[in-house]
């Protein structure tokens, strides 16, 4: 029996957003677009031994608390499950791994403690769980999804409807340091909202990367996002012919192809990532071996 | 600019399915479960150049009429598009290939004519010319997804919600011949359904992969399609204790792990294909250095 298991969580760059609050976590969210990368998190879970604070994972080596892995054991009945993740991608500056650590924790519990839930179960816990710690409203479902996810609706599966970009370029970012998105979130986000919706029923007339960009700089701008840092690191960018704009939230650029290089950055650089969550395959591997109660 | 490009996309093994028709192909299709394969087709398209029959394709080197592909060189005004295909899968024998060249078609047009579509278009106008050609209900929009899909309802991306199967096994099939699926899906479909509508049922309560071979076992003996020699296979396969079934609609038996080279056969083995279609990565990457028209 299989008492541990790791699932891949893509990090998630969203260029554009509005907010959508709900007093049901399920049906709150967000609207946008933006990138997942094959950068991203490996979370692992071992069936017991945990016994700390119900938020604390090891992270890279670190403990760290993350609200809401906290709501995932709780949901999925597995509050002694140790968590440990690695990521090459900073905490708290634009790239979703507190939803990674949520949606990782929610794929190697079910597996470790057989839940058997589906997929789409395991999703709707982790973006409740991120949601109610309000540290993020759209990254675990665009995180389950792959590729380059529009968020048509905000909300868990039974709630929201994806779609995406047909498209797979290369990615170069730089960070500079964090946002608090609670910060954000928690404030007034009426203009966000409304630039948010504005961007996004202009993606959909073209759904191509370079318009993910272009939309995307034009939101940060009209939500009075940018950092300072950003800001010079886009004028670079533009200065040269080629195109970037602000992670949300972090103090973080990103664009396509060698957008940042060529602009005399030294950038992180990945690939957008096919697929959503995954479980390792040696997890999965190893679960038809069990089963096979006889009709 | 980039006047070809090439999309992947994933085989898929159908394990049960319910038919559901309908006047609008968009609300036509299948509910059910199955695999999707990391042996897939590679589909490239290069802009101009074809003038034959709008159903032809090169697959493997051969041409061969594909009547879901006419439908979509027609939906993406690109009747002139040339569409080379390359497999390692047989054609007819449950393996969704028909559908992965519609599917892979509609990526590779929609890059190389730069029809600007979204995902959820591509995937709708892939699946309507499969539904319209009668040679597939569900292959598309479970090859647009990747990994263990459940199809909730029929239908194109607007109308189907899916969910999946949280896992990642190595797969095993043996091929012993084709059935045609236009036959079956043109037939009396009614005992057929009410067993897979069963099996989906059964599936949501316990979404793992043992329980969905077990289910569609369950399936293809109560909608009467078990061939001979599908039967004589999965015979031996649970004399060893283990478990296979049949792909719907071909003379094919699959299981996982090592299900099939335990119980003597020589079978192809392959993974779960974690992502759906995609667009190899040099033509996305290409794309980027396009566009941005200014704002």
């Amino acid at each position: 029996m299989t008492d541990e298991a790791t699932a891949f969580v893509p990090g998630h760059l969203t260029g554009f957003f509005s907010a959508h609050p709900d007093a049901d976590p399920s049906a709150a969210g967000s609207r946008g677009a933006g990138v997942t990368l094959s950068h991203g998190v490996d979370v692992r879970v071992e069936r017991g031994g945990h016994g700390g604070h119900p938020a604390l994972v090891t992270l890279n080596g670190d403990p760290v608390a993350i609200d809401a892995v906290a709501g995932v054991r709780d949901a999925l009945d597995a509050t002694d499950a140790a968590v440990t993740a690695e990521t090459p991608l900073p905490l708290g500056a634009g790239f979703g791994v507190s939803g990674a650590l949520a949606l990782g924790a929610a794929y190697g519990i079910n597996a470790a403690y057989e839940r058997r839930r589906g997929e789409n179960d395991l999703v709707s816990i982790a973006h409740c769980a991120e949601v109610e710690a309000g540290t993020g409203l759209g990254d675990v479902v665009a995180q389950a999804r792959g590729g380059l996810p529009i968020r048509l609706d905000p909300g868990d599966p039974d709630h929201g409807r994806l779609d995406g970009i047909p498209a797979a370029p290369r990615v170069e970012y730089v960070t500079f340091g964090s946002v608090s998105t609670e910060a954000v979130l928690s404030g007034d986000t009426t203009r966000l909202t409304a630039a948010g919706e504005r961007a996004l029923a202009d993606l959909r007339g073209e759904p191509t990367p370079s318009r993910l960009v272009e939309l995307s700089r034009r939101f940060a701008r009209e939500a009075d996002l940018l950092t300072d840092r950003v800001a010079d690191a886009i004028g670079s960018v533009r200065e040269g012919g080629d195109d970037a704009t602000m992670a949300m939230l972090g103090d973080t650029v990103f664009g396509f192809g060698t957008a940042l290089s060529d602009a005399g950055y030294d950038p992180e650089a990945c690939g957008v990532h096919p697929a959503g969550a995954t479980l390792r395959a040696r997890d999965g591997g190893s679960r038809h071996t069990r089963a096979g109660d006889d009709e």
